[in-house]
C-alpha cells in the first residue's frame, strides 16, 4: 500500500520521460481533447494534450499522439480545461480534527494535491516525536504533502507548559527529513524583533537547509516593527486582513498568503492589491490556514478558495497562480510541481469552467485519484503507536470539589477577574465582576452569563486544575463542556455551570483519551472521539463533521449563541492574543504577558 | 584584499539586520531622497528610503531616519531612480579574453552586480581544476559571480581531444562548491534526447542538489524533439532565435533567456511573447552569453541589454525584472539579492532616467563599488599557478614542412574538401575544389579565396599538426594568423598563405604561453598575449580591447573583409556547428558527425 505512492524523482524518471516525449515509448496516460491552461504563460491553450509516465508528466504540447501505445490510457477531455491541481500554501491538518489520511481523502475530491502543512498543534502535545508521525503519514498519500517544522511549541515561554517543547535543535534535526519543506510559521514575531537567539537559531538552521521560513506577524503596526520582523528573515505571512497588509508584505519581499478558512475571511479584502492597484501577482498566495471538517464537507477546500478569489474580482488565470506556480515558487518547487510542464508531477484537475470550478476529475502523480466528487483511491493510515492514543493524563479521577473556585479566607464577596468572550472576534475581553461567595466559594452566575472556566493539566498527569471565570457563552442550568483541543499548549478546557459535571466531562475525556464532550442535566449529550493526541480522529471527515456539527448543536441546546462557539472555546488558552486567557499556570495577562490573580 | 569580499549569510547578520531595521543600532548606510523601483511588486516608490548593515538591505522602507547614527554613511539620491544591481543570466567571461577580476572591475561601472557565468573554455583545457580557479577568483570579487559547472567538455566525443574533459563524478564534486550554481549550458542536446545516461547523470547530480541545469537547444525543430528535451531536465535555454522559440521554451516551464551579446542579437526578435502577445513575462531573462572586451569598453553589458529591450518596446519595470527577480528567482536565490528587500545583497545603482539608464552610482554588497563610470574598488586576482600559464605545449619547433599539405601519392591534381567560411554566420559550408598538385604539395589559392588552415595540438605536446582548407577570409600576400582560442578544445588554429610563417605565428604562441598572432611579409603586426590558459589576459579590458582591436586590423591588412572576422577564424574547430570543421582528429563533417578526408 505505502509503496503505491512512492514517486521516483525527475533525474530517476528521465530516461522514461524522454523516450516517451521523443516518441520511442508509450506513455501512461494520455489526456487530449481539452483547453490547457499554462500557469507559466498564463494562458490557455486549445487542443494541447498531455501525456504522462512515472506519476510525471512526459509530453505537453499540441499532439501526443506519438506518445500512445497499446497499453497507454486515454482520457478524452472534450473541451473541458486542464488545470494544475490545486496547492494549499499553508494549513493546519490538526484543525480539521482528522488525521492527514483522512484530511487528504477530504480534500482530494476538491482538487486539491498539494498541502504544506504546520502540524503546530501535535507538536505541543507530542513534541519532535509527534512532527515526525504527520510527516511519516503524510509521506503515504496519494497526493503531496509537506510539512513546515513548527516553530513556537511553547507559543508563550513562561506562561504555560506544553506536552513538549520544540528547540533549535529539533529544528535542525527535522531539516534532513525528506517531507520537510521549512518552518511553520514564525508566530513569536516578538521575539524575532527582539533578535531573541532561540528564534534566530531556528530561522537560520531553516535558511542553512535552503528552505523557507513562514511567518505570522499578527499586528498591524507596519512601521519599524514590521520592517524588523522582516529583516530577521520570515519569507510569507498569512496574517494580513486589509490591503496595506498584503502590499506591504510583497513590497518587502514577502509572499502575502491571503487565506480562505473555516473562519478566516482575508481574501476579498487583500486581493485587491492586484485587481484594483495592479501590482504584479507573483507574490500573492491563497491558503486556508485552517479548515474545520465541516467546511470540508460541504464547502470544499482550496476549489473554494479560488472561486472565492474569482468571485472578489481576480482574472481567473491570475487567481489559479496563486495557487499553483506562486506557491510552487515560493518552497522551491517550480521543477517540481504546479504546473502542467514537463518532469513535474503529474498533477492536474479537468474541469468545464475556469470560474464555477466544477472539479470533475482529479489526477495526482498522474492517477486518476477522484472522479465527480468521488475518491477513488486510498489514502493509507499511519500506524499511530499506543501512547499516542494515550495523551489524555489526568493523573487521578477528579472529583466536583477540584472544580471549586474557593475564594480568599474569610472574604464574603470578592472583584473577580472574569474572560469575555467577544463575538466573532479571537481577542477576549479582561472583565472584572463583583461575585458573592457561598460556603467559601465562588459560583457560576448564569443571570449574569458568567460561567466557570478550569485549565486540567493533561500531560503530565500533575492532576492540577486552574480554575476561572468565563463570560459570553450564554450558557443556562446545569452543564459543562470538556475539549483536549486547547490552543496552543493543548491541555484541557473544561466550561460549566456545576462543578459535578464538570468533573464528570473531564474524567470522560480522560477515558476516550481527549475529544469533546458536552454534559447537560448529568448526561453527556455530544461526543467528538479525538484519540490521537486528544486532537485528531482517524475517522472519515464525514462522520467527524457529523459529530463536531451535533456537539456544536449540543452548545446552543445549553444556551449558546455564539457563532464559531467551539472555536470560542478551544482558544481560551491561548495565551498570546490578548486581553485575559488561563493556562496550566494561572491566569494570563495577555496585555502584559504575564501571570494575574483570578481575585483583583 | 581577499577578506573584504567575504559577506556574511543572512542568519549570520540578522541580529544586526534586525537591530537596524527596528532603530537600536545604526545603519552602515543610508541613501535616502529617491524613487525605489520595487521589482517584487512593479511599482516605483517615491522618497521610499534603504538603510544598509552587514552588506544586506536591513530597512527598505518609507523612513530609514530611525537607522542613523553618527557613523552612518547619507547618500542623497537627489531624486534619482533606485533599481537592484543587475544580472546576467548566463555568460562565459573567456569570451572577453579577461580573467574574472578584469571582467568584473570592467562591468561593475556598467551596473552589473551579479553574474551566472558558465567557464566552458577553461574546462576544455584545464578540466575541473580551471574550473575551480575561475570559481575561487570569482569568490575574491565584491559583486556576485556564480558559477555554472561545465557539462560538455569535449562538446563532440570522439571527434576531437580536448585537453581534459568532464565527467559526470566532477560535476558531482563541483555541486558541494560554494560558488556553484547549477550546471552550464547541456549543448548536447541529441544526447540528451537520446538519453544518454553520462549526460542524464550530470544533469541528475545538478537536480539532486537542488541546483539549476542551464540549456542549450541549439535547433528550430520545436516537436517531439524539442519536448524530449525539456522531459530531461534543462531548465532555461538561450539559443531561441524567434518569438516562438521563447514561447515554446516558457510554455514548457523553461525560462527563455534573450541575449544581446556582442555579436548575438536575440532579444528583438522574442521579447515580442511579453510585448506583443502579453505573456506573464516572469518566465523571461536577459543574458549576454558572449560579450568581448571591446564591447565592455565601449558599449556596456547588462545595461546595454536592458536599455535595449527598452527600446524594444519592453516596459522599463517589466524589462528590469528580467535582469533582477527573474533570474533570481530562477537560479533560488530570490531570497539573496535581486531586489532591494531586507535580508538582501545590497546591490543596487543609481540612475537618474528608467530608459536611457545613466549608470550613475553602482553599490554592490553595501559599498559603492563605482561612481559615474569609474570603478571604485579593488577586484583581487587569484594567484593563476604556473602551469596555468603554460598550457601551449606544441612538443617541438614547427617548421615549414608541418604545415604543408601533402597530395596523395603521384597525383597532379586533386579534388579537396575546403571549409567556407559565411559572412555574418556561424555555420560553414563544405566546398570543394579542384587543386593543382605541385612538388606534391597543395598550396593555397589567394585568387580563389583559398588559405590553408593547420589545426595544431598543444595540450600533450604530440606535435601533431592537422592540415586543411579554407575560403572566406579574402586573404592575400603572405601571410599567417594563429590563434588558442579555438572552440571548443582550444588546440590551436592557424590560417595562412604561407607555410614557414604558419610555422613561425604557431612557435610564437609556444613561446607566449597562448593568445593570437597575426604575421604579414615577415613579421608579426599584431598579438592578443592571452596567457591563462592560452585563453585569457590578466590586463585590464581597456588594454586587451585595444590589442584586440589591433588584431582585426591587422587581419583587415592581410585582406580580411569579414565582420567579426576574429570570432570566423576562431570557430573554425567547433565541430558541432555544420558543415566542415577541422580538429585534432582530422576533417570532420558536421552534418553526419564523422572524421571525413580533405581529398575526396
Amino acid at each position: 500500500m505505502e509503496h503505491a505512492n512512492i514517486l521516483k524523482s525527475w533525474p530517476e524518471a528521465a530516461p522514461r520521460l524522454i523516450a516517451v516525449a521523443a516518441g520511442r515509448e508509450a506513455a501512461d496516460l494520455v489526456i487530449r481533447g481539452g483547453r490547457l491552461v499554462n500557469v507559466h504563460t498564463r494562458e490557455v491553450l486549445d487542443g494541447w494534450q498531455v501525456a504522462v509516465a512515472e506519476g510525471r508528466f512526459a509530453y505537453v504540447g499540441p499532439d501526443a499522439g506519438h506518445c500512445i501505445g497499446p497499453q497507454t490510457q486515454v482520457i478524452e477531455a472534450e473541451g473541458r480545461y486542464l488545470i494544475p491541481g490545486l496547492c494549499d500554501a499553508h494549513m493546519h491538518i490538526e484543525s480539521g480534527m482528522l488525521t492527514p489520511a483522512e484530511f487528504a481523502a477530504a480534500v482530494i475530491p476538491h482538487g486539491t494535491t498539494t498541502m504544506f502543512t504546520d502540524p503546530h498543534e501535535i507538536a505541543n502535545v507530542l513534541g519532535l516525536a509527534g512532527v515526525r508521525m504527520m510527516h511519516d503519514e503524510a509521506a503515504l498519500q496519494p497526493i503531496n504533502i509537506f510539512t513546515q517544522m513548527p516553530s513556537c511549541a511553547p507559543s508563550a515561554p513562561g506562561l504555560e507548559t506544553t506536552g513538549h517543547e520544540i528547540t533549535p535543535a529539533d529544528v535542525a534535526e527535522a531539516m534532513t527529513w525528506p517531507g520537510i519543506i521549512g518552518l511553520g510559521e514564525m508566530m513569536n514575531f516578538p521575539g524575532v524583533i527582539g533578535a531573541d537567539p532561540k528564534m534566530l537559531a531556528e530561522i537560520g538552521a531553516t535558511q542553512a537547509a535552503g528552505k523557507t521560513v513562514g511567518g505570522h506577524y499578527a499586528s498591524p503596526d507596519l512601521g519599524p516593527a514590521f520592517a524588523a520582523y522582516a529583516a530577521g528573515g520570515p519569507a510569507d505571512d498569512h496574517e494580513g486582513t486589509c490591503e496595506a497588509d498584503a502590499i506591504a508584505r510583497v513590497r518587502l519581499g514577502m509572499a502575502a498568503m491571503m487565506r480562505l478558512g473555516s473562519a478566516w475571511y482575508d481574501v476579498k479584502s487583500q486581493i485587491t492589491a492586484v485587481t484594483e492597484k495592479g501590482l504584479d501577482p507573483r507574490g500573492f498566495i491563497l491558503c486556508t490556514d485552517d479548515c474545520h471538517s465541516g467546511t470540508l464537507v460541504h464547502e470544499g477546500h482550496m476549489n473554494r478558495v479560488l472561486r472565492h478569489a474569482i468571485d472578489c474580482g481576480a482574472d481567473p488565470l491570475v487567481a489559479l497562480q496563486m495557487c499553483t506556480i506562486n506557491t510552487a515558487t515560493h518552497f522551491g518547487l517550480a521543477r517540481e510541481l504546479g504546473s502542467i510542464a514537463p518532469g513535474r508531477r503529474a498533477d492536474l484537475i479537468l474541469t468545464s469552467d475556469l470560474r464555477t470550478l466544477p472539479i470533475e476529475q482529479v489526477i495526482a502523480r498522474g492517477r486518476i485519484v477522484a472522479t465527480d466528487g468521488r475518491l477513488m483511491v486510498d489514502c493509507p493510515h499511519y500506524d499511530w503507536p499506543a501512547h499516542v492514543r494515550a495523551t489524555v493524563r489526568l493523573g487521578r479521577q477528579l472529583t466536583a470539589p477540584d472544580f471549586e473556585i474557593v475564594a480568599p479566607a474569610g472574604a464574603r464577596r470578592v472583584t473577580a477577574r472574569v474572560i469575555g468572550v467577544l463575538e466573532n472576534q479571537a481577542p477576549t475581553r479582561a472583565l472584572s465582576a463583583e461575585m458573592e461567595v457561598t460556603d467559601g466559594c465562588v459560583g457560576p452566575d448564569p443571570a449574569r452569563d458568567i460561567a466557570q472556566i478550569a485549565l486540567v493539566e493533561r500531560h503530565r498527569a500533575t492532576g492540577k486544575v486552574t480554575n476561572g471565570l468565563v463570560s459570553g457563552f450564554g450558557y443556562r442550568g446545569r452543564m459543562a463542556m470538556a475539549s483536549t483541543v486547547a490552543h496552543d499548549s493543548h491541555h484541557m478546557i473544561v466550561v460549566g455551570t456545576d462543578c459535578a459535571l464538570m468533573a464528570a466531562a473531564a474524567n470522560r475525556l480522560g477515558e476516550t483519551g481527549g475529544g469533546i464532550t458536552v454534559w447537560k442535566d448529568g448526561a453527556e449529550i455530544a461526543h467528538v472521539a479525538l484519540p490521537i493526541a486528544g486532537l485528531m480522529s482517524d475517522a472519515p471527515a464525514a462522520q467527524v463533521a457529523r459529530d463536531a456539527a451535533r456537539m456544536v448543536a449540543a452548545m446552543a441546546e445549553c444556551g449558546c449563541t455564539l457563532n464559531n462557539a467551539y472555536m470560542q472555546h478551544s482558544l481560551l488558552a491561548l495565551v498570546v492574543i490578548p486581553e485575559l486567557r488561563i493556562s496550566d499556570l494561572g491566569l494570563v495577562d495577555v496585555t502584559r504577558f504575564e501571570l494575574t490573580d483570578l481575585f483583583a
